[in-house]
C-alpha cells in the first residue's frame, strides 16, 4: 500500500500507485457489503461531517453509509438550515466544527476549490464530494474500479465520455483517472459542450456520436442537467437526444461487450433509452454499489488506521 | 411462530394466526422499551431505509427508533432534497439505494400501491408505512395490540371507527385486522365520508353517533385533517364538530369501559374535546408506546432474523 | 459531586456548588475529545430528542455529538416537517415523543419558559438549549468553563458583556453564572439595548465602550442579528460599528491578557474587528470545544448516570 495523503481533494495529483491502492483497499471493503453485519470497527469513536453545501441526495448518503459502516459518527450538515445562511464564512463554520474534535470532512460545494481550501486552516482530513466543475474524485474512483472490475485491465481500453463534458467534475475527474491508468479517453458531445480545447488533457475530441461510440470499451454518459437547462448550449432535449442519446440503434453499433455506464441520475428517454439503461451492458447500478466501496477505502485511507479490515466483534 | 413473510404490505393479505404472531412479538419488545438499556442487537450491521415521500415525523421517528434500538444503521431519505425532485422514478431511486446493499425500505407514499411496486424489483424487505389511502398496516396492528392488552380479546368486541373514513388508510388496515380478528367493526361519520359501501367490507355503517358508540367497546376517532380541509365533504370544522365531535356529554352515554382511540395528532376541540382525549379512557398515548413495538416487531419479523432478544452486550 | 437535579432549565436557579459540578465533570469530558476514541458508554441505550422548534445548527450539533459521544441514540426533531405545523401543541407533540420512550428532552423555544413548561408534564429528562431572550444556561456554563481555565478562577474577575444585552438569552445566563461565582459583570451597549434597568442583576451597566472595556479581563461579545435586524433600536450596523464594535484600536487599549469571546457566529466587521477575532486574546473556538464537554456534562449529570467516565469497550 502507497498511500500517505491526509486529504483526497482530486484525481489530479494522484499518482497511478495511488489509484491502485484505493481500488484494491476498495475491493476489501466491497465484500464487507456482502457480510451478514455489513460493519467494520475501523473508525470508531471518530466524528464525521458530512458536508452538504451543494445538494445532493445520493452521494451523501453514499459516504453516509461509509462511515456507518466503518462504525464512525456522522454528522449531516447541509447549507439550508445552517449558519452559513446567516453569512458566516466556509472557513469559520467548517473551524467551528472542527472544534467539536471533527475528524473528517467530505464537503461538496459549487465553488471549485472549496475542499483545497479548507486544507489551508483545518486540521481535519478533508475529502473532495464535488466541487463546482473542478473535480469529483470518489466517482471516478468508482468508475474506474468499476471498469477494472468487469474488463480485468484499464490499460489500453478506449473510453467515451458522452454529453455536457464542459460543466462536468465528473468528466475531469475521469479523464484525470482514465488517462493516468493508460486507457485511451474520447470526449464528444455538442461543439458547445465539449471544447476542443480538452485536447490538451490527452483525450481525442469528436462531435459525431458515431465515431465515438464504435470502437469504444466503455461508454459513461454524462446527465443532462435538464432543471437547470442550458438554453444557450444546445437548442432542446429533443435535438440532444436525436444528436447525441444512447438509443438501442446506437448501442447495437457498439461493440458486443461494451460496457454502459453514468453517474446518476438518469434521464430516460433524455441521454439514454430506457431500454439501454436496463440492459446487459450496464452497469449503472454496479457503480453505485461500488460506490460505497470505493468511499469507505478512501475514508480508511485517509484516516490512515492500522486496524485491519475485519468484522465488528 | 408463524411468520415468513418477506415483506409487510398490508393488513388484507394477513392471516389471523400472522396477525397474532407480531402482537406476541411486539409485547416482547415492548419491555425491552422499559430496560434500562433499550437496545437489543438484532439487526445489527442491517441498513434501514426509512423513505418517507410524504412527510410524517411521527410515524418516521417511531421507525427510526425502532430500527435503533435493534441496533440497525439508519438511513432517513425524505422526498424534499432529493433526486426524486430531479425527475428520477421512484423505480430508480429505490434501486439505487438498494444497490448500497440497503437490507430494508420503510416507505410513505401518497400513492396506493406504492409498496407493493417496490416488491417488484427490489431485493431487500418492504414495509409499508401508509400508502395513499388504500392500508397503514402497522397502524392497525398497534391499534389491534392496544385493544387486546386493554380488553384481554379481540373477539367478539364493538369497535366504533368514527370520521373520515373514506380518504383513510387507517380505517382500512383496521377494518382488516379488526373483522379478521373477529371483532365487530362500526363505521360513523357524515354520509359524504362513510358511505354504505363499506359494509361490503363486513361493517355496519351508520351516519348516527348515538348509535355508533352506544355499545361501543372501543372508540378509534379518525384525524380530520382540517389544514387540507375537503370543503365539498361537510359544510365546516364546527358543523363537523357538533355532529360526530366525541364531547365530554356523549363520552357519558357510552359503556363505563370504552376505550377512546386516536392514530394522532389529535385536533382537540375538532373530533375530540379535550378533557376526552386527556380522560382515564384515552390510551392515545399508550397507541405511541405500542407502536414502536409494533414495529421493532415487524423489522425482526421481516428479517427473519432466528437470534433472540436479548439485551445488548 | 452535589448534583440531584432532573432537569437543567436555567442558571438562576443553580447553586455555585451546582455550577463547580458542572465544570469539574465537563473537564473530565474534555479529555475524552482528545482520545482516538471519543466515545464513553454512559448513555448507552437511552433516547436523547433534539426538539430544535427554533433553528439552530451549530447548538443542534453540538448536542447532538454529546448524546453521540455518551453512545446514545439521537432523533433530530425540528419544527419544519413536524406535527407542530399541522397545529399540534407542544404538550402533545412532546408527550408522544416521550411515549416513544424518549429519556431526554433538549429544547430550543422561541418561547420563554418552554422548557420550564414541559416539566409540569414529561418525566423525562429536560435541557433548556435557548429559550426566547430568557436563558441559554449550557452557553453561560461553557463560557464560564473557558474563562475558569484561561484565568484560573472567577472570583474577582472583571467581565464585560458587550452588545444586544436586551434580548440576549446568552447575556442573562452569563450574569447569572457570573455573579453566582464572584465575577464582576458589566455591561455595555447602546441605551436602548442595554436599559439600566438591568443593574437590579447586580451588574454595572455602562453606555460607553472605553469604560466598559478599560479594566476587563474578558469581554464577552454579544451577536447583532443584523438578519433581523431591530430598526428601532439602533440606526445602523454602521454606527453600531464605530460605536460598539470591537476594533484593533480598541483591544489595543484593553488589559494585555484580557480574553475575547463570543458564543458565535461571529459577523466580522460588525461587532468585532476579523483580526480581533483571530488574534491570540481571542477563545472563540475554544467555547466551542468546550461547549462540547459542557453538553456532555450536562447530559450525564441529569442522568444520574452512576457509571464511571471510561472509554469504551
Amino acid at each position: 500500500m502507497s498511500w500517505t495523503r491526509k486529504h483526497l481533494l482530486d484525481i489530479e495529483s494522484l499518482s497511478p500507485e495511488e489509484i491502485i491502492t484505493v481500488l484494491d483497499t476498495a475491493s476489501g471493503f466491497k465484500d464487507v457489503g456482502k457480510r451478514d453485519i455489513k460493519k467494520v470497527p475501523a473508525l470508531r469513536g471518530k466524528t464525521v461531517i458530512n458536508l452538504f453545501v451543494e445538494p445532493s441526495t445520493r452521494t451523501r448518503i453514499s459516504f453516509e453509509l461509509a462511515a456507518q459502516r466503518l462504525s464512525a459518527d456522522v454528522i449531516n450538515f447541509s447549507a439550508e438550515a445552517s449558519s452559513l445562511r446567516k453569512g458566516e464564512t466556509l472557513k469559520d463554520t467548517t473551524r467551528n466544527l472542527q472544534a467539536l474534535k471533527a475528524d473528517m470532512f467530505i464537503i461538496r460545494h459549487s465553488a471549485a476549490g472549496a475542499p483545497h481550501f479548507l486544507t489551508r486552516f483545518l486540521d481535519a482530513h478533508v475529502i473532495n464530494a464535488g466541487d463546482g466543475a473542478h473535480e469529483h474524485p470518489t466517482q471516478a474512483l468508482l468508475d474506474t474500479f468499476t471498469i477494472r472490475e468487469k474488463k480485468g485491465r484499464l490499460k489500453g481500453l478506449n473510453v467515451t465520455i458522452l454529453g455536457d463534458v464542459l460543466f462536468s467534475r465528473v468528466a475531469r475527474s475521469n479523464i484525470w483517472a482514465l488517462t493516468k491508468m493508460g486507457a485511451k479517453v474520447t470526449l464528444c458531445g455538442p461543439v458547445t459542450l465539449v471544447p476542443k480545447i480538452f485536447e490538451k488533457l490527452g483525450c481525442r475530441v469528436t462531435h459525431r456520436i458515431e465515431e465515438a461510440i464504435e470502437d469504444a470499451d466503455v461508454i459513461n454518459l454524462l446527465r443532462i442537467q435538464h432543471e437547470r437547462q442550458r438554453k444557450t448550449f444546445f437548442p432542446s432535449l429533443n435535438e440532444y437526444t436525436a444528436l447525441f442519446g444512447l438509443s438501442k440503434e446506437r448501442l447495437a453499433r457498439c461493440k458486443s461487450d461494451v460496457l454502459i455506464m453514468h453517474p446518476g441520475p438518469i434521464n430516460r428517454g433524455v441521454e439514454i433509452d430506457s431500454e439501454v439503461a436496463d440492459c446487459d451492458h450496464s452497469v449503472i447500478l454496479e457503480q453505485v454499489t461500488n460506490g460505497l466501496a470505493i468511499r469507505m477505502a478512501v475514508l480508511f485511507l485517509v484516516n490512515g488506521t492500522r486496524v485491519p479490515i475485519e468484522a465488528s466483534a
